[in-house]
């Protein structure tokens, strides 16, 4: 069904989107302004407001607004909008934490428009110690707090007792799988030897992206609705999965080839990092021994030129792999889509969820 | 009553410490085997274990000890104490993740007798990649496995679901506090400038080891024996402040001036790091304007000598700030016993409390 008149859902995502998204950043800033007035010392106040800002900096809130979504769609009744909103919030101050450990674990200096937060914090107090490491010294202990009023907020949160365990079962589970994710992430990152045969990439995706941005949020909305039903729960799954990889594809193929001016992010940092992305992995299955050799050669130069980057970037392009990639892509949206009408949610929470589809499957390079 | 006879209990201490840290490293360890063994891929497996045996080395378990001997203190009847058991072990791991932590910001390489987890990781994982800081980068992300596996097994605790709502809410100030405590110590290391009024040591002492090792876990025990007054946790509060002040006293002491073969520990390192500790203030305090101008200049150098290790050692000596401290940790002490005997606990439990008093007061230098 959603195979035909596509393009007409974004237009649903976005007055969806316009609903929820201004409740979720309306209560992390007032949840943050409320600690910033009773913090005890000021260097608190400071650092909390550092995290305010970060935290509303402008993203796309793609899991609240699954979150919320799918609560949407699978409750029955009138239920507490409100107590729902701060979990949707949870799960996006979850991710401000991961980004922030991301930026110190990439070295990246810039997120969301905006300087990393390591870097701020780092040009805020490097004044008051000899310690150079000192601004990331304490964004990756903000992980802490982070996680910390994250459970705070849970455990205050009005919903039934039964569901509140459950929930908590399945946002211990969220970021224990994207940790593991984020290490296999590491392990996967100049790597001293390729395999080409590996499925690390992909197990990657699927632990670091489908899970945490597509499976997890979707089966928390379902739980916080009050579903139990473990046949929904396998059917969120299933549908999850490939539209998660589909999101990651998307990502990776955008960092390497994407517009600048458009994605907001440098088009070669994954390539510069030595990432092992899906096409990368591609282009040296793809490749004759000898062409294997030599880019993975290249591929594995601590420092890279841009003639460098420009020969990674072709011989993905000439051997095949970015037309592979490309075709995966296409599949994984058509699934997506086929998979999306098994669901039992409502109607119109299936209209919002194929218009992310929608704007997964848009790919500008 | 409990300034006589002061001596005798720490056997007290010792008999319940036999009765529950055999249960607490039995539960984190049948707890990791059956993460060992569920895990999907390998390197999981292998982190799990690393951070198993991390978890299970020797060490006081203090804060579980306080908390099942608080429950057990106020409990009236029978309880599940295996719950309980669970919930102790559970801020054992947590403990865990702190030290991952600090050790990674303090560059430190070795932690209870062996190697710090980020070092271990590294000497494992550096011949997978060309990133020198792989063990670092894996490390810090163990941190958020550490505390979603925490939130997981509270999620699971078959506890009443109220008293449950209260427990995730202290916990979460803990790590929060803490966490706090964790930067400000960070702001306070090789500062560039030191005021030699500052309370910064005090507040360090309070928010990093008086609330997380000593007030927070009592209060956990008696929020778990479904304690509610207000007063009691006030109390408990006013009682662990000194108790908790009174440790990090001890602790800065044996840090610049303990027996290294007792301690198990450099005790040069605090003042290599540049730690301004409360003994560290109190001799910028007491020296004469010109002395103090000498003692910071040679504090702040980044390369200290043993020389200069040894002058630092005699100043706070020769100024009157040992004497001081010792001074300042003999009150604490006192208070310690003295506001024990208003706690509603069980003889038998402040009896145990007593034992950990004594083991504070004992500062051997």
């Amino acid at each position: 069904m959603f195979n035909k008149n596509r393009g007409s859902y974004r237009d649903i995502l976005r007055d969806f989107s316009g609903e929820i998204i201004p409740d979720i950043d309306a209560f992390i800033n007032g949840f943050f302004d409320e600690k910033i007035f009773s913090a005890d010392l000021d260097f608190m106040k400071e650092i909390l407001q550092f995290l305010k800002e970060y935290c509303i900096r402008d993203g796309k809130r793609i899991r609240p607004l699954l979150l919320l979504n799918s609560y949407n769609g699978y409750r029955i009744g009138f239920k507490k909008r409100h107590e729902i909103i701060k979990l949707g919030a949870v799960i996006e101050m979850m991710h401000s934490l991961l980004l922030i450990q991301d930026d110190i674990i990439d070295r990246s200096e810039m997120r969301r428009g905006a300087k990393a937060l390591h870097i701020q914090l780092g040009d805020r107090y490097s004044s008051f110690s000899n310690n150079t490491l000192i601004g990331q010294d304490i964004a990756s202990v903000t992980a802490d707090i982070l996680f910390s009023l994250s459970v705070e907020i849970i455990s205050e949160s009005k919903i039934r007792y039964d569901i509140k365990d459950r929930f908590l079962k399945i946002f211990s589970q969220t970021y224990e799988k994207t940790a593991w994710g984020q290490i296999l992430d590491s392990l996967n990152t100049m790597p001293k030897n390729i395999d080409s045969k590996s499925d690390t990439p992909m197990q990657v995706s699927i632990m670091k992206t489908a899970y945490y941005t597509m499976v997890y949020p979707l089966t928390m909305g379902y739980i916080l609705s009050g579903g139990k039903n473990k046949r929904e729960i396998a059917n969120v799954e299933s549908f999850a999965i490939p539209l998660g990889i589909a999101f990651q594809v998307r990502d990776d193929l955008l960092g390497i080839f994407g517009i600048e001016k458009d994605t907001g992010k440098p088009n070669d940092s994954d390539i510069l990092e030595g990432k092992i992305t899906l096409p990368v992995q591609n282009t040296i299955l793809k490749l004759s021994d000898r062409e294997r050799e030599q880019f993975i050669k290249l591929f594995l130069k601590l420092k890279k030129s841009k003639e460098d980057v420009e020969f990674i970037r072709k011989s993905i392009r000439d051997s095949g792999a970015l037309e592979d990639t490309m075709k995966l892509h296409a599949k994984l949206i058509d699934d997506s889509y086929n998979l999306l009408d098994n669901l039992l949610m409502k109607r119109y929470n299936k209209d919002v969820i194929a218009g992310i589809i929608e704007s997964v499957e848009d790919i500008n390079i």
